[in-house]
């Protein structure tokens, strides 16, 4: 028996033997060439034979996952078009004679090198995915085959140094019980499709591929991140124990999918939900959503050569609002720049670009681009329960600004003859720290608000939380941040307006009681997060919470807070 | 009459004939050549000789403005120096065969435009540097003479397409009445010496040297931005009445200089100067600054090959506080990363510098470098007035830890045998929204809070003051900071501490009344705004500011709070 430790990637316990997926040869050798044109040639047909089967994968994600997910593949085809990645390759073919292997393997590696260097978390996926690319064009060029995870026809664990997103994208539940890698993060692509297939998986194991061999039994929880090899009989039955524990308490949270979310004195709260894309609905609807707290837009624009047009949208946003029926539908308007660019914008590449030129900085000087937006939704909103933010508003005028611009295109779209809901909610997201601050003057002009806790953290403590190096100070438990949703709850409150949340923080076992104490009237997460927190609820007293609210909002640190919650609740 | 409008860079009115300094003719011919040895030794020739011209105008430099300005040719001789661009010059030269001045022009060009192509002031003043310093190192390969500044010897304002920091360091004030260029941001290395100098300067007025031909009477108005051609009589006449009114308001000021600052109902806030090394305490006494606010340590550590030692750094703390003799000296500890970056300590490459790895964060787990430091500190407390604060607190655990590492070196140093004064302060820095926050957490274990607005505005709005697409949002009377320099200040008082600000707005005219409304004790600035701030607070009632309090901390917007000013004093 020998037990590893990794990170828990994906909720569930696996029991099964070993499948490694194992890369294959890719080693070459370096060639003077004598016709470079030759060499040229073939490595086009490697790309474009590359570019075809990762069409094909996208596709399939596309189904099976949904467009958020398929997303990835678009950023892997776009790679694979990237003349700053394939000029490069085609001069050293031509200017050194050497072969297409060659100057493939050395190109990519000094861009993958180059992005590696760079110490965060993106830079380091923006790597992974060139690695992940370039190595199908290389098995191309070599002739020899990739393998093909969608083959897998027994019950397995995978064992493997790494899963590609497109490996991941192929894995059929039916037989793939689980997976565990020696490398790879909690948001790394693999780990987040997991989530999403249900797959149990733990990552960064560091050695598990030099650990379990072909056929040994194995055991993954994806709960704790521990894997255990050559389990005994005892860590058998345990195990199985817990798997069906598991799936029971799967089951229990099932039933409370169309109960409403109420405390255990009754008092009710709004669970609902972040989407990315209309396919996200179904999710929604199967976890017992009561709403869509956040429907990020941004796909609409992503892994595009030219920006959505006002039909395009006007169908995604109309889908997801009749889906949804009369539920609400909370929809953030464009949030781009930051790390998340489009290439046809043309943006400029900034020393700060989460404290740069994004979001509704840049709709504001691009209302060409924002009008087509609203016009789309406002055009939708007679499909349903619309409610419209405005993200990274940091000062009034802003909000004034983008409501403006809002009204006139309502004004338009009338005098074009179109009908418009005369119910739409229009709100924002509570994200900078001077919003937090002077809420109460905000609440007077906003319908609601939505705490998007992801960057209000990460600017409120002023560190990068893609930067390992000061990760350790995104801390949602600080008193700092308690006391600035603290102040945004009371000013929705005090002027009759609505507060949610639509960070990660949502949905954490931590923040919950917290967050009830406090009084947050809407809770966004995703969708699976839902029951768990359903059930949590309904265990815990509103009451007794805001009887604590003093006590822990004059704690010193987010250290004091957490042993507090731990005392109070049975959370380990 | 030709009337230009720029940006005011340096205050003051400047009244002479246009002195044209022009750039030389560095063009040149793109030569094949037969010895490439020969250029590559023609090339080191010349950036010797630039290195010497250099090391010449730095230690002039230091003589006549200080360290802190002479650290601009440290920077520069450092460019010389550096192998990531001296190489790739060579190579060009080997490689394609061509002379000096085409392989220097090319590579030289090929980073100038890539740190353009960022946009944001950062980058371009880099690519400004190289542009400097690279144009003399042509200037000696062409054999054509530089410009010389410091030959000039007749009362002359000076008109150039930009003055490079070499060219502003030469100036002579008592020829040299001003000067006026088409571009330049006041934040650029010539506009800052101009104001350490005294010399009026309007920068940025895009087409000045197409304006104004050599030898035409000209005026620059250095407060409003003018600057005027041919001036008719009645201006002539107007301007120099401006300019004495100038200088009687300086010597208004210099009358103050020995007395205490109050306000017109008597009561006392302190007016203390930010510094960056010991030859800036002169100007310091020589301005009536009552203190210290801020001594900036980092210029000990750039420029440099390797870290300052213990005995180098006492050296520097002993001689400031000797200086000082009783009056305060906040030493604030190494404030490095971010846009400050030290070649020798290999920090890495971060995406979002700004809320990254630097300051107390690198200290405390760089504490080797931190315990010099302290140990200097803590030796030198016998010679003065030392209070100490840390940079980039976020969270009460860093304040404990940098403080248990203080009071270690403290025991260390006493079993050692050494004095160490009983009284030193400790305090921190406010400048991360998490700390004003819950300041009234920090303020029971601080001795005091000096609140840095330059970053705390920029976390506050999320916007990164030094790019200029957002820099609108870098809003020092935002309601929202007013709100959390209140809390700062109130949580300071509740526990008997005291409470400063070292940020530009400390200084600021419109700030001032605020700021004595809210009750700050401490005023840190540059030396030179001292004069006018304690002219400025002889007027203001603080009791009538107190009486503001409420309604401008629940203003809106910061025009709202800059129009409330403004109808209440005589500030335009």
């Amino acid at each position: 028996m020998t037990q590893l430790q990794g990170i828990a990637a994906s909720s569930g316990i696996a029991i099964a033997k070993v499948y490694r997926l194992e890369a294959p040869d890719l080693s070459f050798d370096k060639k003077d060439i004598e016709q470079p044109e030759q060499e040229v040639k073939r490595l086009h047909e490697a790309l474009e034979t590359s570019k075809t089967e990762l069409e094909k994968i996208k596709e399939h994600t596309r189904k099976s996952l949904g467009d958020e997910h398929a997303e990835i593949f678009s950023a892997h085809l776009l790679v694979l078009s990237d003349p700053e990645l394939i000029h490069p390759i085609e001069d050293k073919i031509k200017s050194e004679n050497v072969n297409a292997e060659a100057a493939l393997s050395e190109t990519a590696n000094m861009f993958i090198d180059m992005f590696k260097s760079m110490d965060n978390e993106y830079m380091r996926e923006r790597a992974a995915d060139i690695n992940d690319v370039t190595k199908r064009v290389m098995a191309h060029l070599l002739g020899v085959t990739f393998p093909d995870p969608a083959l897998i026809n027994e019950e397995v664990v995978i064992v493997a140094d790494d899963l590609t997103p497109s490996d991941t994208a192929q894995l059929n539940k039916q037989f793939v019980k689980g997976f565990t890698t020696d490398i790879g993060g909690r948001t790394s692509h693999s780990a987040i499709m997991a989530r999403s297939l249900e797959i149990p998986a733990v990552v960064g194991t560091k050695n598990i591929t030099s650990q379990a061999g072909k056929d040994t039994m194995i055991i993954v929880d994806g709960m704790n991140g521990d894997v255990i090899i050559n389990p005994s009989k005892e860590q058998m039955t345990e195990y199985k124990q817990k798997q069906e524990d598991f799936e029971k308490q799967k089951q229990e949270w099932a039933k409370l999918k169309d109960e409403a979310t109420v405390t255990s004195e009754g008092d009710h709260v709004e669970l609902v939900a972040n989407i990315g894309t209309p396919d996200d609905v179904e999710g929604v609807l199967n976890n017992g959503g009561e709403g869509v707290g956040l429907y990020r837009t941004e796909f609409l624009y992503m892994g595009k050569s030219q920006l959505p047009t006002e039909e395009e949208q006007y169908d995604a946003y109309s889908s997801v609002l009749k889906q949804m029926g009369d539920k609400p539908v909370v929809v953030r308007t464009l949030d781009i720049g930051g790390d998340k660019e489009l290439d046809y914008l043309d943006l400029p590449e900034e020393m700060n670009p989460f404290l740069g030129y994004r979001a509704i900085r840049l709709c504001l000087e691009r209302d060409d681009i924002f009008r087509v937006q609203l016009r789309a939704l406002l055009r939708a909103s007679v499909h349903g329960n619309l409610k419209i933010m405005f993200p990274m508003i940091a000062t009034l005028e802003e909000f004034r600004q983008a409501k403006a611009i809002l009204e006139e295109e309502r004004t338009n779209l009338k005098e074009e003859g179109n009908n418009i809901s005369e119910n739409i909610e229009v709100g924002m997201m509570v994200e900078i720290p001077a919003t937090a601050v002077i809420a109460r003057q905000f609440a007077k002009e906003v319908d609601f608000f939505s705490i998007g806790t992801n960057d209000l953290i990460q600017y409120t403590m002023a560190a990068d939380r893609m930067n390992e190096r000061v990760s350790y100070l995104y801390q949602p438990y600080n008193p700092a941040i308690l006391n600035l949703v603290n102040n945004v709850i009371e000013a929705a409150h005090a002027e009759g307006k609505w507060a949610g949340m639509c960070g990660e923080m949502a949905g954490d076992e931590i923040a919950i009681p917290l967050l009830l104490g406090l009084g947050l009237d809407e809770f966004s997460m995703s969708a699976t997060s839902i029951l768990p927190a359903r059930t949590q609820i309904r265990d815990l007293s509103k009451k007794e919470w805001t009887s604590y609210k003093d006590e822990i909002l004059s704690m010193g640190t987010a250290e004091e807070v957490v042993a507090f919650v731990k005392e109070k609740t049975q959370v380990k």
